[in-house]
């Protein structure tokens, strides 16, 4: 039996600019080695001075690599971390009026200086996580997911592993260090103060001192190894207007077999030739957006009109 | 401080079809009131007799109610309770090879069932949550996540709250069901055969006996109410087909402000006028696809070959 606790201590206070976040947590938790300590992305920024006045809008270009995903006042980004968040994670919540907090710049290196510090401090070796709220895909409301992570398993891997009946488990791998990051908003709660919070019970997790893993960079899928890397009317837009710069984001070129299925739907024809995928029987305006969205594009158009692609050099 | 406690008792052994749940768990764990208990579809299905002869690929068209993406091998789809997994959540882990594993047919009634049978036999009243594992948009790994409750409030919902320093916290949501699926995750880990975890700590989101709540239906985001209702590719080929089926994933019309902009994006222009949009100088193909994504449609063409659009009703 796996036992956890999961606490969250109060009598943090105000974190300000400079706040020695390792020593905060080390006066008021007992920290015990293979311990995950859980910090908010806030406390992190607050420490790190990256609270700036203005607005989230404006403060957004500055935080955007690239616009996912739009609805009224809604702007979805990719942020130069890789995550995908609503206005690139910037909060305008438990801070000044007229002011925002941006994400930490490299939050898997504010997690390595706590995890340092706590070791300094302590002599335990802890694993860290810097936790941020999110939204998702097709559900309501957020949970809490890890951006930064040092000393910690972020993924445990099953590949290959097998189940008690011998199946393979091929692409089971639980992403722990976003379930420890849910575990502790569990605990901490959103209107109390408390932006620490302790996992007890994985030390299974927690990697020697020294190797601090490879981060909750990890968790984040490259850009173009995603099927949503735009939002659904994006990906229209994005396809009719056919930049070169927006193809990356909509994956790498498909298959033959796999455009050629989508040129039927379209009531289309497919030609295989060698080497060659031609297509008959498309308006080349429709054939142009349905190939810059699969990473195709046309080669040369045939005397009968049918127009040969090939995939986008990645 | 908050503190929680969860754990996920061993010793659970094969569960068949007709297994009574609520007594294999009973007789593991001596439950208190306020606790939350988190139960595998998994068992929740072999339970229910949800197993079937047969491959993930045969009988994903039956759990299917909408196709979302698609990438080689890999179907996410929508299923009838309005989840969106790879495969319809249908496993071919943990059971024997030549069969696979549906998801019960209404989780939210299977965790009352479990709830109510847990009533019966300890005198407590429990929060229920049936848990699955699913991967997310963005992000590397799954995490496990409520797909059905009982007893339990799935969204803490703070609109209308004040952080500390008076600002509005307007859509914080904290989908504290998904969060308790992944703590416990944790404990159950993906090898031990532990179906059940317990969580003790949060009785505050138990709701009392004979009010099991919305359940997780709640979390699900209604089909048209979410930006990333198809995949990037998907939403392009399902625009250029522009079957009025089709049209409801991609959320309600856009806004005229909304709309124009996206022409304008295509180097079309906008003339306002008196309760429509006319749009100018865009080819009749590339504005047909952009519109049918948007929620809108031509509703006649002008004497100078500009185009009178109007949402489509909803």
């Amino acid at each position: 039996m796996t036992h956890l606790e999961v606490w969250a201590p109060d009598g943090v206070g105000e974190v300000r600019r400079g706040a020695d976040l390792g020593a905060l947590l080390a006066g008021l938790v007992d920290l015990e080695d293979g311990d995950v300590v859980l910090v908010t992305s806030k406390v992190v920024s607050k420490a790190e001075g990256r609270v700036v006045d203005g607005t989230r809008e404006e403060a957004l270009p500055r935080e955007t690599a690239r616009l996912v995903a739009r609805r009224g006042p809604v702007r979805i980004v990719r942020t130069h971390h890789g995550l995908t968040l609503a206005a690139a994670g910037i909060d305008a919540s438990n801070v000044e009026p007229g002011s925002v907090v941006l994400l930490p710049v490299d939050p898997d290196v504010s997690a390595r200086r706590i995890r340092e510090r706590l070791h300094e401090l302590t002599g335990r070796s802890v694993g860290v996580v810097v936790t941020d709220t999110a939204g998702r895909a097709w559900r309501e409301g957020q949970t809490d997911l890890a951006v930064g992570a040092a000393g910690l398993t972020v993924l445990e891997d099953f590949a290959g592993r097998r189940d008690g009946y011998g199946n393979d488990l091929v692409v089971t791998a639980p992403a722990v260090a976003d379930e420890l990051a849910g575990a502790g908003e569990l605990a901490q709660g959103k209107l109390a103060g408390r932006p620490f919070a302790v996992v007890r019970g994985r030390a299974d997790l927690v990697l020697p001192l020294g190797d601090d893993g490879p981060g909750a960079a990890a968790l984040v899928r490259p850009d173009g190894g995603d099927l949503f890397g735009w939002g659904s009317r994006e990906a229209v837009l994005r396809a009719l207007r056919a930049d070169p710069a927006d193809a990356a984001a909509f994956g790498a070129p498909s298959t033959a077999g796999e455009l050629a299925e989508a040129v039927a739907e379209l009531g289309g024809g497919v030609r295989a030739e060698e080497g060659a995928v031609v297509v008959e029987n498309l308006a080349p305006e429709t054939l142009r957006t349905l190939a810059f969205a699969h990473g195709w594009e046309a080669d040369m158009t045939e005397a009968d009109g049918s127009v040969r692609l090939r995939p986008v050099r990645p």
